[in-house]
């Protein structure tokens, strides 16, 4: 049997790394308190393939198994694997792969103060550097979905996400991460580890910014400091960590 | 000897199971956070019996037993098993009880969130799809207690809450719990579990609520959104989870 | 030796249960997050013998032992028995025992929502049942110190506190706490341990106030609730918890 | 070999001491809740040597060593030992150990309520003892950085904290901290484990002061009381924990 051109013999091989990493990657958010029960995600893709790893919808951590992990095809979203459904925000998670090619993993959480931020209906200004460390702008929040959309709604919370990018002109990997308004957060990165990271920043800044508003609500900062800052971490001139032996 | 038609040693066993489950629901109030010192309790109900099973008053639980657990006759009020007094608030339960007959099980709580927007006396407004997955409505508050009404105080916190979902046309399988004005919140579900669960998001949404208007005062959401997440998890076209096999 | 006309021996026979009692009491406010580093202290007291047990100043929490524990003097403040300094706040707890006759623990944090609203320098309003179970009116905050009344610091914080209690007639039975102005919490009972479980209900219910007050700024509470509900648990007609047996 | 006229090998000896000193106190900071992942760092300086021990940049604190902290020079900032590149915040250390000489140890974190104020970009006032036990005034909030200042931009957050105590006539002793506009604390003490104690302290009395100015925008303290607490554990009539032997 061959799927996408390889045997699957070969697929489940590969994706038994892919699917102990997804699985890790969704106890990771259990660590970093920001799920309660079994709200939240975590996905990973494998490019070459065109097939995402995702966890199974509704299943508590306590007991889920890597074997859990649901495969399911990029372009149609039909399960190439598993017993379980799929997490019932799949359609979002591979509207994001779709769109955003530099992306390998993708994470959703209701963490309290993003969430909170999302149901606010606001950006959270880049007010800070622990937020310029990783987010090159404002955590940009999604317009509200029309009556239209609502009919396929995981698809189009994918499609409001990307059409914020689009609109805002934002760049997906300066910008890993988004709040979908009266929701909650979506956040990504090079693969599921970096999106969990993410989603563990973009709490904590949302929760910084919840406190700096109240203490002094004209709170701003200076975009040069933001550019700053944002370098130290990305691009060639990066200087933060450890170097990398050539 | 015979109880509600019933032998004494038919009653007995089947208790002792729902025993069980009353007092682990007790201990999943503890482990969520939402009870400090003895501030809380869960009872649910064999309907077919017409007896409710609750948390003894004021027992600490660290050394609470399951066979601690006091059962009472829904109609009367009166202890049928039990060398303990029943909790304080057992009045509370059994009118809810008798004016909600889907329920199976109740919780109540001086969770800090939902406790702190009890006292405040407000609404929480469906502002977010974590409310909306469990919550149709608002969580409601309940009117303030007459002077008449504080003559049989746990009586009629019962009663001002069933009058609330009356006057509101309310729908206590829609809307699994409420505020009670300057005291706390009381949820429920179909069973123990569900009731706990249940408290867990109502305090959950409170704190996200909580920052939400902080943030934004004019924190709102589209109702046609509330639809659409109430009705992924709830009635015929439901899809969250794993489907329970036919 | 003879001290208060008692043998040294059959004193401290006596006190050795009065120091574990007091020992532990100390730990159980590590136990519920209450104090930072060594920022707390409990005392209590044999009126017969008219000494005080108390926890030595600055001794870290993780190293301490029963034997640490320092016996005072009620009247002169004098060290009777113990190698180390009692806490710089035993000036306080003394003026406590010597004019609030029914007290027998006293505890003093800076547990951070009491503090906070001791260092706001108002009153926590009675605007809940878990407030009116425990103290009948508001958590008062003393007026602030006069220039003079710093010289004897620690003495005069006794003094402010219960010239509050006078000029507003309260009764320290019936409001087991107080908020020193910019400060924090004081709070006593019938015993150390009761007086720990006030010092809790204080926190929690500063903690839920500040969150009130956010969300309604007009948060009151009917005074005929608080006659109520402290009445369930105080007075000859309480009925929470389990019966003593006759 | 010799370094500043000591032979390595005395050098190196002097300084396993010191490393194991370093390496606790970071960790400190994790046991303390004011660090994620890698967002903070601490350093000691030997005075006599001129040499400074800091944390490596980016490494996990979870697989950390104490033979991974890093030597360098305190006038020039070369690496003077160690296989890993020191704290990307060295600079900043460094200008802080030549102009305060007092100092033997300096912490920074991204503690969640300092940081919050310094996103916010004003003081904490002091308003409560707590503060007043260990910072004698404000915990000043520096400058926004110029445009030319962001060329070296740790070096200048040394400079703007710098620039602030001068402007300010602010004693490093007095107040061992401050806020870095847009950033986050800094605190310092006499040794490594002082400057810890100080960054928890810092955070607690951002967190308090958050609430007081929430539940009272008008709260203040009398600068008289200040002075009282500041010498209580300060200067020659300190008289706050066990006395030294003489």
């Amino acid at each position: 049997m061959k799927i996408n051109g390889q045997t699957k013999k070969g697929i489940i091989t590969m994706l038994e790394e892919l699917k102990e990493t997804v699985f890790h990657a969704n106890l990771d958010l259990v660590k970093h308190h920001l799920v309660l029960f079994t709200w939240g995600n975590v996905s990973a893709i494998n490019r070459e393939k065109g097939l995402v790893v995702i966890k199974p919808s509704g299943v508590d951590y306590d007991t889920m198994k890597a074997s859990d992990m649901v495969v399911v095809d990029l372009e149609t979203g039909k399960v190439v694997e598993g017993d379980l459904n799929p997490s019932s925000d799949t359609p979002t998670h591979l509207v994001l792969y779709r769109n955003f090619p530099e992306i390998g993993g993708v994470v959703h959480t209701h963490s309290t103060y993003a969430t909170a931020w999302a149901q606010a209906g606001i950006d959270i200004p880049n007010i800070g550097t622990t937020h310029a460390d990783y987010f090159h702008d404002s955590i940009p929040c999604t317009d509200a979905m029309t009556k239209e959309q609502m009919g396929e709604y995981e698809l189009n919370t994918g499609i409001v996400i990307v059409d914020k990018f689009k609109k805002d002109g934002l760049n997906p990997v300066h910008t890993p991460g988004v709040l979908v308004k009266n929701h909650g957060p979506f956040t990504w990165g090079k693969d599921a580890n970096e999106a969990v990271y993410h989603a563990v920043v973009a709490e904590q800044v949302a929760k910084m910014a919840f406190i700096s508003f109240s203490v002094n609500p004209r709170t701003t900062m200076n975009p040069l400091l933001i550019e700053k800052h944002f370098s130290r971490k990305h691009g060639p001139n990066a200087y933060y960590g450890q170097k990398k032996k050539a």
